[in-house]
């Protein structure tokens, strides 16, 4: 092989990161021309623009439009290698992180952003009925359910099954829960209506169960009222104060009463990746490493801990919210001290959370937004989601691409990515 | 449920068509007014632009941009009910088809357009190690596998190993192989070589193994010469007069020595679905029913092959090739037949096909096209298959969205659909 190509020079300072996500990239970005060599290991190989993944799991946007290949990103920067590789745990004493199969690497600094997946607070055979939305695959199996549910309705005479594979059951009414029922109350709704012949779609009950008394909980009253309400109007029936008690192939059980139902999703909990487990660091009750205001592990400088793997208060004492804003300004921060610490300088003031806003959807045309003091709803604020939404993506023709979908959707009311795939066959 | 909508009249003829490919669904779309009821059942919800299936193995084009909902597609037909089953036997004589599950649907008119699948001519033990294209589970199989290799390749130390992740090899030099290689070919060449630190991609072999004398076997020798020396020019090794005797998870075996290669690629031979085997045809020896000249099962007149099932000459008594336009014109004819005999009138004549021309593209920017008297090469003739394809595929959007993606691939040299979906975990 050719190796007097592009590859960074030994000696320098070496950053590992672990994890693709909005943390690590932002590091690695905010660390161009820092003199430093770096090492971004993900176990994917495509950086996945999470907040638009309920919209391929919905079939609005298809699965390529909001992913992509992280090596592409850093095409252009000889200082960053990237390896597609599981890490299985971290010796923060000889400095070294574990891939699987064996294989060591040794860092100068350890960034650790490894995110979060969904919990079902320790129900974990829930896993299987219930299906959280946080990759790829979580997003075209969810897919696969919805639609494939609407096909058996149709397929089956009895009627029972058929209201059960009719019910759509979302649990936990935070963004995520509200704008997947959003979307799937608008495909039973609007989209799917003209095209079976056995069932109206429109009599599809799509359910949103939350435990705690409204939905969009992190939201102002009167946004939360108003998305409760534009939800209803859409055909969305919202259970609010109980949380759910099982989750079976049949359905879920809700105080005390069994509900007949096809498709649950799970919006409802996340936990930490295993990272404060590799480096033995104490964590908050999501698993989250307790870290310095400097978003170091307590006992080794050398590794940070970034986005939704750490665990960060902001000034009021509230925790910081585990949305791409935060993970970006850890990772930017992270950089900055690292950049600091190589040139010798003073490091810079400790880490402080900045929260721009909060954003959700409601259907196709429809948001709330809360910057503050400014407050959107409606049709305003889902133009004002769309092009903060556009504007952050990566990639020039991802954005182009995205905004096609959209636009094309909003116009014609047509879904543009309703495939079913994988390996699950049709049967009654 | 409300059954007021859109269900067909019950007593209407009713034609039930098994296959939603470009033999169904033009024989449904062919019958539109004919005053019959129809039901089109398909494993698969979407029809799937199969011409198109090698550029979503790689990597040229997403996955949503070449499949359709097929129930979309009939969405303003009410005479046509869309059932996402699988038909595992056919009653000729009680004229029903038998669902998996158990459920029986009677029908007036049969039309069996079921389609071919890849064949190992009898090393079934091969499908493993090189897997065909035919759907799109197989594409996004095909295009993990090619990335991986290079993400492979990237990450081990050892050099034969690294050596058998660059080398790939597609078997069967018809327009398939032809298409792939030249698509791979560019990946390693000028896609990927900036975006690897160990490896360099360019030195990637690309193997095309044909065990016949040339590549392109059913185009004029001067477009099968003018397709290899272009090839060659992309970097493609080219094995012409020797079969494959072995595939493993190592490599291939070629007349008599191992070539050590971890991505294989089949597009070497077809097998007709079962669809004769259930009404008891006789059949050709790639599992063709063999039919009258109306395209009808030679026992049983209401039962109409068409499409890659049914074994056609043409007027000079030439097999009909396995191509789309073909399946249109079989699927179009079955529908003519059924209307006359419907309206009690004569028969059309018997079934004669139509070669429009042959096509096959080489690289992103090249092709050769056989229209008879007229032979194109070059760009000029990719040109020619470009705007053939876009034309001919289903649904404005994706009309749209394919000439943007391939825009986008031509002016860029960028592929927007990099991505590794699917549960194989890296490894080394």
């Amino acid at each position: 092989m050719n190796t007097e190509r592009t590859k960074p020079v030994e000696n320098l300072h070496h950053v590992v990161i672990v994890g693709g996500g909005f943390a690590g990239i932002q590091c690695a970005k905010s660390l161009k021309n820092a003199n430093t060599r770096i090492t971004l290991i993900d176990q994917r190989n495509h950086h996945l623009f999470q907040p638009l993944l309920y919209q391929v799991a919905t079939t609005i946007l298809p699965t390529s439009e909001i992913a992509w290949p992280l090596r592409r990103l850093f095409k252009g920067r000889d200082d960053v290698t990237t390896l597609l590789a599981k890490v299985d745990d971290v010796d923060p004493v000889a400095k070294q992180v574990r891939l699987t199969g064996g294989r060591d690497i040794s860092y100068d600094t350890l960034v650790l952003a490894t995110g979060a997946r969904h919990s079902y607070f320790g129900n974990d055979s829930w896993a299987a009925h219930a299906p959280g939305l946080k990759t790829i695959e979580d997003a075209t199996n969810i897919r696969r359910r919805i639609l494939l549910a609407f096909e058996r309705a149709e397929l089956t005479n009895d009627p029972d099954l058929r209201r059960a594979y009719l019910t759509f059951a979302v649990i936990g009414a935070g963004p995520t829960g509200v704008e997947l029922v959003g979307i799937i109350a608008e495909l039973a709704q609007r989209v799917l209506p003209k095209e079976f012949r056995h069932i109206d779609t429109r009599q599809a009950r799509v359910l949103l169960v939350e435990a705690g008394p409204k939905v969009l909980p992190s939201f102002p009253g009167t946004l939360s009222e108003y998305a409760q309400k534009s939800l209803v109007k859409l055909g969305v029936e919202i259970k609010l104060g109980n949380p759910v008690t099982q989750c079976s192939g049949d359905g879920i059980q809700l105080d005390g009463a069994d509900i007949g139902c096809k498709t649950i999703i799970w919006a409802a909990g996340v936990q930490a990746s295993p990272a404060s487990e590799w480096i033995g660091s104490t964590s908050d009750r999501a698993g989250r490493a307790v870290v310095t205001d400097t978003l170091t592990a307590q006992q080794y400088p050398d590794i940070f801990l970034v986005g939704d793997t750490a665990s960060v208060t902001d000034r009021a004492g509230k925790p910081v919210p585990g949305i791409a804003p935060a993970a970006k300004q850890m990772g930017k921060y992270a950089a900055r001290v690292i950049r600091a610490r190589c040139a010798n300088k003073a490091p810079p003031a400790p880490f402080r959370y900045l929260h721009a806003g909060s954003l959700a959807t409601i259907g196709r045309r429809s948001a709330v937004a809360d910057f503050g003091k400014l407050r959107f709803k409606g049709s305003f604020a889902w133009w004002v989601w769309g092009l903060a939404h556009i504007y952050f993506l990566i990639g020039t023709r991802s954005r182009f691409a995205v905004a096609w979908s959209w636009l094309w959707s909003f116009f014609t009311g047509h879904n543009s990515a309703r495939l079913i795939t994988g390996d699950e066959k049709p049967k009654v």
